[in-house]
């Protein structure tokens, strides 16, 4: 074909130099990977304000060539983070799935529109439908095969972008199933408020969040308290339903199997026994613990009874290797999304594939389902449960490793990957055990902010160092660990190893670099404590810092 | 470094064997774009029964050999639709910008996590922020260096993975903003229900679902009629806001500046006017109409004061060549989104960067947009403006080839890109003109069946045949350019012409293949035209044709 303009280059028709560009493209996300463009720390770190100042320009209004995109790609990755680097233990999104990887380069050239089936996206339609029946019978949740799927009222679950999402949709799913009302005539119109009941500590932002943007308003989400685990005190739920004003109707009950703060599991079996005896939707979190599905011998420990769930989540770009965005709400009742859809009774006949007539909030959007529609193709269950208990055993042998440090406490028994802990050297934990109960309150708040203090320094010293990267933000201390009780949050470092790369090695390389920033900073410490246990000083108690997401 | 485990090749440590198979991808990725897989067909046409057997398998159990892979992706592709093709004319989703596929390939690699700026996302952060501060220059609302941006409370708009999404957050936003209460409170407790104005003729299916899932309710949404040219009637909106109730209380109107049925832009100055003098929010959806935001002749001409607006969505992955997943919402009062946050101090003081703060429904989630922002950065506004310019010209080229055709009617003028049409011969046409007005009720039936069996007919060939694809729909013929009324709605061929390597020879070839599929029906068509106006016989007048999403 002849060139027809100067920007013929520019779109892909796919011919030998683009397919160059394309592969240079590769070859430089390779160098980002392998920590070649990164100096080979997890990051590069870099104030906000030398990025702000590196990046800024106005917009753009003259063509460059396609050569200078090179350059650009490799300064992005040079001030990345690596989340799949064997030095970052922060989150477990580590998305290194070779095979979820191609997938999800793939799904950008087919750039199928998932919200229909003629014109849209044919093949690619059932892929998801498949993938979303592989899932259900993970859960546990009855599954058919594809042949046997015959309209879109038999597809019992979605994709989502997100954990964030898929619980909103799980949520609105609840309500409008006990409310059907509110489709029609809104929320304005009732005569009472329909109210959630979770425990507020360990719960996701993102409900707190959906009562508000369902019109259902935050006072209505009625707190259930932890116990020193971490977990959903259901033995309080009933109590609660008791107390409930007349013009309160609960119509759900949340609980997590894998919190984002601990990733401890709440007791399904119980949570659900109540449920059904008050009739409430049983909605469950399990973006973290989904993973754990794929292991016959985990999910049996830990997941007992998920399948008894009205509703469940899981975010596979967590913990499952899956690149970002990957996240799925699956239902024990098939048919509740045609509840959203605007031809409801073409959703049963069989007439219509159209997946965007029953997937609330996305209209036009690309396969990103594929990714891992792929991964369980390639990799089967039994590989996956496999990997997650190995996976399993290195977060047993980190959490020993942790333990038997006298300089650090940990605030949690590990259940799926996650860890938290506070630096409080040994010589604070003996005053405090020496002084149980009876040290004064003006001392725990200041040995709490001397804690908090130490902790952040030690992890963002780590972290600007670009040699270990670990959590950080706020918790209580349900269990109370460290001795001062378990009001207010400590500021926490926590470990999350969702990378299926680590090693005990590769842990215990990453830990020592931990006690060995921490051992350095535990002399000045001593003497701040000490100052503070003889009256002497303050530590400056109002310090406000920094929380990530995870305590949000 | 020494192998650790049998399925250590399958996660990225990025060795020379994994390089391969991720340039391999590359290639199945150029096979498909090129046609190679699909034998050079815009699709292999399949019905759904065929797909689904060819897919159906349990969950898969066993670690499969990577090699394995490589086949599975080409049948995919075998079976999936090309957007990007030049005889696909129904969507204008091209995806096919080389620039903007980089960075859809690297922000899969770079992973990072756009919840946070700490530990998730530093330089992409701010890559975000700078993109959004670019759309508002280009819509006209007042900008800042990225510099001068110091704190979230400055970022005026967020990102999301589609123009559903985005409209549903532009209507959360304007509901807040009027009725703060409801945060905590809830829609229950309002003493009246807030109600949205539109023309539901031409909006966009999202809002009236925002209405069912933010809890206002369908029936508070008030009906505008439209105008013979598919816009919003604004000379009606205020004797509606008269003759409301009084426990109905309005809050917004949306426009559309390109519908999705005809791409037609409504008169936003007049709108903008009348929501200023009613203390209305005005969101446009300017999802289609975007991509003329680049072109200043275009703007002018078409999107005349939509920086007046309190919000505006667009899609780039709709018209700007960007693959999925790309739509941003922009604001006029850039704090808008603090209302979404728990921490909503921490966005105006600067210390935090964390975008998730201030981004409802999206927690965790990709670096999507770095596509749209390279694109940007690497074309620049004026080649884009450009190229959106000169396939406007091609677009009024396809629509004078149309409207020459006797054998076919035009509904719409084309604004942007999209044109709806029906197969109506030239003997019905001189039929209706003339018996004008006096043609029996039920001929007037009959024949409105007659066309849209055979528009039906004639678009289902050419899409099963993998020569042609044009888009069906339902569709009011709201200029009564057939003239059989404005009533009822027809099924319309539509063409939306978005792909920038159409040239003028490419359309005329695209429509030739139209105009001889239906050469070879029009005589068959006769036989049961003339049935009909000597009343010999019945239209199947009661067959519903399936409808595409732009009809929804």
């Amino acid at each position: 074909m002849k060139k027809k303009s100067k920007y013929e280059d520019y779109f892909l028709l796919s011919d030998e130099k683009q397919e160059k560009i394309l592969k240079k493209t590769i070859n430089i996300s390779l160098d980002f990977l392998r920590g070649d463009l990164r100096d080979n720390k997890f990051l590069i770190y870099k104030k906000p304000e030398y990025l702000k100042s590196q990046l800024d320009s106005g917009l753009p209004l003259h063509l460059k060539k396609i050569e200078n995109t090179f350059k650009i790609l490799k300064k992005i990755g040079r001030y990345s983070i690596a989340q799949s680097d064997l030095n970052y233990l922060a989150f477990p999104d580590s998305g290194n799935s070779l095979i979820a990887m191609m997938g999800a380069l793939y799904s950008k050239f087919l750039n199928q529109n998932l919200i229909g089936f003629d014109r849209s996206a044919p093949v690619a339609t059932f892929i998801e439908i498949q993938l979303i029946e592989w899932l259900r019978e993970l859960i546990g949740y009855n599954t058919k095969s594809l042949k046997k799927i015959n309209c879109l009222a038999d597809v019992g679950g979605m994709f989502t972008t997100g954990g964030h999402m898929s619980n909103h949709v799980g949520i609105l799913a609840a309500l409008n199933k006990k409310f059907p009302e509110i489709k029609e005539n809104g929320l304005s119109n009732l005569k009472f408020s329909p109210v959630i009941l979770l425990s507020k500590k360990i719960s996701h932002y993102s409900i707190d969040s959906a009562a508000h943007h369902l019109g259902i308003g935050k006072e209505n989400i009625i707190d259930i308290p932890i116990t020193g685990d971490y977990t959903t005190d259901y033995n309080v739920i009933e109590k609660i339903l008791k107390k409930l004003p007349k013009n309160k109707k609960p119509f759900m009950v949340v609980s997590v199997a894998g919190n984002t703060r601990t990733s401890n599991i709440d007791n399904l079996s119980k949570i659900n026994n109540l449920c059904k005896k008050h009739n409430l939707w049983h909605h469950i979190d399990a973006c973290h613990g989904g993973s754990l599905l794929f292991s016959d011998k985990l999910k049996s420990k830990y997941l007992q009874n998920i399948e008894q769930a009205d509703s469940v989540t899981i975010d596979p770009h967590k913990g499952l290797f899956v690149p970002y965005s990957s996240s799925y709400i699956l239902f024990k009742e098939r048919s509740v999304l045609t509840m959203f859809s605007r031809y409801q009774e073409d959703c049963f006949n069989g007439s219509v594939w159209d997946l965007g007539f029953i997937t609330p909030f996305y209209g036009s959007r690309g396969f990103d389902s594929l990714s891992l529609w792929l991964f369980i193709k390639i990799m089967g269950k039994k590989s996956i449960g496999e990997i997650i208990e190995s996976r399993f055993k290195i977060v047993k042998f980190a959490e020993k490793i942790m333990k038997e440090n006298q300089d650090f406490i940990t605030l949690n028994e590990i259940d799926i990957y996650r860890m938290a802990f506070v630096f409080c050297p040994d010589y604070i934990q003996k005053y405090i055990t020496l002084n149980s109960g009876k040290i004064n309150k003006n001392i725990v708040k200041k040995l709490k902010s001397l804690i908090d203090k130490y902790s952040h320094i030690i992890n963002q010293r780590l972290y600007e160092s670009g040699k270990l990267c670990l959590d950080e933000y706020k918790l209580h201390d349900a269990g109370n660990k460290v001795g001062l009780g378990t009001e207010d949050r400590y500021i926490v470092f926590a470990i999350t190893l969702g990378n299926p790369l680590f090693t005990k090695e590769t842990i215990e390389k990453s830990l020592n670099i931990l006690f060995q920033e921490a051992e350095k900073i535990k002399i000045k410490m001593y003497y701040e404590f000490n100052n503070i246990i003889s009256f002497k000083t303050n530590v400056d108690e109002k310090k406000e810092y920094k929380s990530g997401p995870a305590g949000w």
